[in-house]
């Protein structure tokens, strides 16, 4: 559970919109259904726009060997504050072809052709703008 | 020293553009004469728009006492990479007199009367638009 549940907010404020960069990582992801799909690892950040390009959800593999690293558009995470964690709206199917990288392999994240491939599965405007 | 200072880029890819939250975290802020300034905590991150909103940088104290912490819009840092460390264009003067906030006591991240004194001081167009 995160901390900004314990404590009420004051009315006098808007709704709180910002969250640290380190409070995000480590975050649990779930299914709909509740049970832990994997957990956030970092914000891949877009140095020019400022954008949060992705989230990389550490995903699969037992005790480490085997795990994925997918990078989730950030527009298809949504928090679940009663859950603390975010939800991805994804079948089991789905999480599996989902777009992924072996860990301790670096992605190659300058290949525009592989990222509009991603934004392509999670069906989500591309942080760079229209493609 | 940043990692990908190490290995040569492919030349058929593109110039790298996105940087791993966890890498940012940590990394130092020197002023323009190359004396460093303090380190970014971390980034706030809008939720709504996935704008990183701030990057929060400890500065000043002395073995952690009177430490202030200052959040900085994002577009007022620019990576050296000669460096390894962010630059900011801020002489002492107005360094001390930045907008920051007590370490340990929540910045009040809900009031965006704050937030406009924080961007007209550094004079950046905010994350959520015009105001």
């Amino acid at each position: 559970m995160q901390i900004d549940t314990l404590e009420p907010i004051p009315s006098t404020l808007q709704p709180h919109s910002l969250v640290a960069s380190d409070r995000v990582e480590g975050t649990p992801v779930r299914r709909p259904d509740g049970s832990k799909a994997g957990t956030i690892e970092r914000l891949m950040i877009d140095k020019l726009s400022g954008n949060v390009a992705y989230a990389v959800l550490s995903f699969g593999g037992f005790l480490g060997i085997g795990q994925k690293h997918l990078p989730i558009p950030w527009a298809r995470l949504k928090y679940d504050r009663t859950l603390g964690a975010y939800q991805l709206d994804l079948t089991e199917e789905e999480l599996n072809r989902a777009p992924s990288f072996v860990v301790d392999k670096d992605f190659d994240w300058g290949d525009r052709s592989r990222e509009i491939q991603i934004h392509d599965f999670y069906r989500v405007r591309p942080y760079w703008g229209a493609y």
